[in-house]
């Protein structure tokens, strides 16, 4: 299939990113690497002033056959060794490898070859992306990434649309900067198309439209649900219409699983056949349906790897990392040294197929752990339809929606506010002896004027609560007795 | 000496500071420590799933006698063997290890404690803190803490002051944000207190005074001159009488070094007989004689131990620091953990002292490659009145100033105009093989309006111009030559 390029989105860019100048002492770094050049323009330490060498780390092997929970043994049929020189390239099949001299040097703003590299080939297997100018741009994590995409296109009192309830430091990130949050419904099967349409459609013509939809597509924090394939595509018609950028945050996308199944002895775990055929069970992506980049995706290592490995990567048109690139040299530069020597040695002696081989691992194990949770939700949680417990298919959280109205002092006590209900439930579970959070705290609660057509506000259930619990922080013995304290909480708490 | 507590300077917070809310996912993370209460409340995987154990990492070992340049040789007598395993303290003594679970996990805003700890005495150590509740802070660099720092304390619009000529990435910071970068003049010992005083105090009431000055005392980017103790007490009684705060950006602070001294046969390199005759010698910093809480200091160790760690640290009292965590919540999270582990299990090994030891280590290396620089220049630099060396005494630059009108064509060619003449010699450099850089990139040349007095306008040298070079980035042959041929360019372009 011919690809075409990416469609220019510099109109959507903030005041500030069309303000920002280049350093010009960026412009002439390349000059380090050249020659016929003295280089004596930039403040660059000698690399034998830093004070490290052989950098040595040990991970478990592909293709995992004891799980990836092991620890590596030191043996090595089961251990990769991952050894880094501060100069030489030490082994055949080291070439991949980021010496300390460069990766602890100033340089390489969009992250060292090795990594980009490796996450390039990564992206093309997973997305089969569908235009040509993309790139890949090394990040400290997606945290970062949001907080920096808002600085690129958003200015002061502009509005932009999530998912009514999201990532509560997503929200505050961009309310801190004066930007308006607009909350769009969704459900089970995450954010609802018709409703974003309507909500456009509506748009009040006298205020600025929005310009991204922020959206965690799989295993959605905090209502764990995961978009469907057909709703992806329904969203990506309407940003076209609307010119939306649609930014997906997607840390959770490897923590897909199986659907739950509540009858233990029908549950049979799906097994690959081949690396073709996990990444065919994986839902389809935005930026994997984007033919004009007009998706901002954001991929992280902190769930797949570890968050203290502060490394993750935004996959975009070049036109539009151009812009992050520029932000990053004024702020982060570009990820730790070590953190990019270490990831980039693990992963190219894993090579790509044994990355695939720790995700089907890690899969594994969230599947489990997700139906150990839901097992004991079943099991412990009051039965009454005012709880409904919705077993997500991916991510690390589960949530509990309640019906406040079922609390026997609701009109009493609580003047019938489910807000005060969910605030009783909190301090009844810390008490007993459980950390689960509420909902409210992840509510986006933007201002909604000017008015919108009343369907769009419309709440689908205005006594409804949740509550958020995840199955990632915990063994399973632990897990199940945290949700045994919940229900005996709920049982106690509403008198069923 | 009984020490008080610092001034609250929240009236000086940003309206994004003022309007940034913490997480309440953060008020209660503690409680993943907390025995008594399962936690399912955050997103945090198991450290089990965390890919890496036994990380292992060399470098030389104090008192570093055969210099800081040279690579640890792998023998326990001079190598210092950084070993941090993914749970187990493994040997007594490694106890101030970050283990790796702890290290690649969520949590700690701050940093981790072994390296807050460590950059705690360090800090005492030097600046003998002069208020009760400062604190540090690990940052990702002064790069990224500057940028953080603009937008915690201005707003669009706001007006900074900072030296006429300073790091143009930290003057584009502040312009892409909106912000006024008022430069204040300098010279060979600095920012110039009267001209500092002068227009503040002849500040055009009707517009927002500045709140913040950026300097870089020691070894200032470009100019290398370094401020004089006293012009740092003037400068801070000015600050305290105009409501200043104090920004030190102090990347080359501990690359001082002995005053240049032309005759070869009387040069003396200074030896120090104790730490703490090393830490006598050291200019006095702004932190240190700040008595309210006024100051704000970035360190980093990215020009003392590499810049790829992406590591640093601010000084301040808790009560500003407060928002930097708050926005470092929404932006880093934390410094990378492997670079965490590495450098604080390295410093925790070298000691103090051992640190110190590092550093007087380094001031040699760059007491000679300053040496050799200047001495350079003074050899092939065509001996006129135009052209003016400034032999730094600290930091990675020296500058050397050219009067413009002494060109030949100064009149014609260039229609009086100095910066023509800067781009003609910029590319005659190049051409000639070699990088140094005009000085023009480096002007603040903000909004001088509303009117000031015309003497705080007035240039120094109106024809003058500048070009930075640095004795930092090649090896003493390659530093010779690159001077050499910038000596032959200047020649051939001036016709001298």
């Amino acid at each position: 299939m011919t690809v075409g390029e990416s469609l220019d989105f510099s109109h959507h860019f903030s005041e500030e990113t069309k303000a920002r100048k280049s350093s010009p002492l960026k412009t002439c770094i390349h000059l380090f690497q050249d020659p016929n050049i003295v280089f004596l323009g930039g403040g660059l330490p000698l690399s034998k002033y830093f004070p490290w060498d052989n950098l040595q780390i040990e991970s478990p092997l592909p293709p995992f056959v004891n799980g990836i929970g092991e620890s590596p043994s030191g043996d090595d049929k089961d251990t990769c060794h991952v050894e880094v020189k501060k100069n030489e390239i030490t082994k055949a099949g080291d070439t991949n490898d980021i010496q300390l001299s460069r990766a602890l040097q100033y340089g390489f703003s969009m992250g060292q070859p090795e990594l980009l590299s490796f996450v390039r080939d990564h992206t093309q297997l997973i997305h089969n992306m569908k235009y040509s100018d993309w790139d890949v741009l090394a990040t400290t994590g997606n945290t970062c990434s949001w907080e920096s995409t808002l600085r690129i296109f958003c200015n002061r009192g502009d509005t932009i649309l999530a998912e009514q309830y999201t990532f509560s430091s997503s929200i505050y990130a961009a309310e801190a900067q004066g930007i308006n949050v607009f909350p769009v419904p969704l459900d089970e099967h995450g954010l609802i198309p018709e409703r974003l349409e309507t909500i456009l459609d509506n748009w009040n013509p006298e205020t600025k439209k929005p310009k991204i939809l922020y959206t965690i597509p799989t295993g959605q924090n905090p209502t764990g649900s995961s978009m469907s394939d057909e709703r992806k595509v329904a969203i990506y018609r309407i940003a076209q219409k609307h010119d939306l950028l649609i930014l997906e945050d997607e840390p959770y996308y490897f923590l897909q699983m199986d659907a739950y199944q509540k009858d233990v002895s029908q549950r049979k775990e799906t097994e690959f056949a081949s690396h073709s055929d996990f990444i065919s069970s994986l839902a389809k992506s935005f930026i994997s349906m984007d033919t004009e980049g007009r998706v901002i995706r954001m991929d992280s290592f902190s769930k797949v790897l570890g968050p203290g490995t502060r490394l993750g990567w935004i996959v975009a048109s070049k036109k539009i990392l151009q812009a992050y690139i520029k932000l990053h040299e004024m702020t982060i530069q570009n990820p730790s040294g070590f953190s990019q020597a270490i990831v980039a040695g693990t992963l190219n002696r894993w090579g790509q197929g044994g990355f695939l081989d720790w995700l089907i691992g890690l899969r594994r194990e969230y599947n489990e752990k997700r139906d150990v949770a839901i097992d004991a939700l079943y099991e412990y949680l009051p039965e009454t339809p005012a709880l409904r417990v919705n077993p997500p298919t991916a991510g690390m959280f589960f949530t509990v929606n309640i019906d406040a109205s079922a609390h026997p002092e609701f009109a009493t006590k609580y003047q019938s506010k489910p807000e005060l209900v969910e605030q009783a439930i909190y301090d009844k579970v810390i008490k007993s002896g459980v950390l689960v959070v509420p909902g409210i705290w992840f509510k986006a609660s933007g201002d909604t004027q000017p008015p919108q057509p009343a369907e769009s506000k419309k709440e689908l259930d205005p006594n409804g609560i949740f509550f958020r619990g995840t199955y990632a922080a915990v063994p399973l013995d632990k897990l199940k007795e945290g949700i045994q304290r919940f229900g005996i909480a709920l049982k106690e708490e509403f008198q069923f």
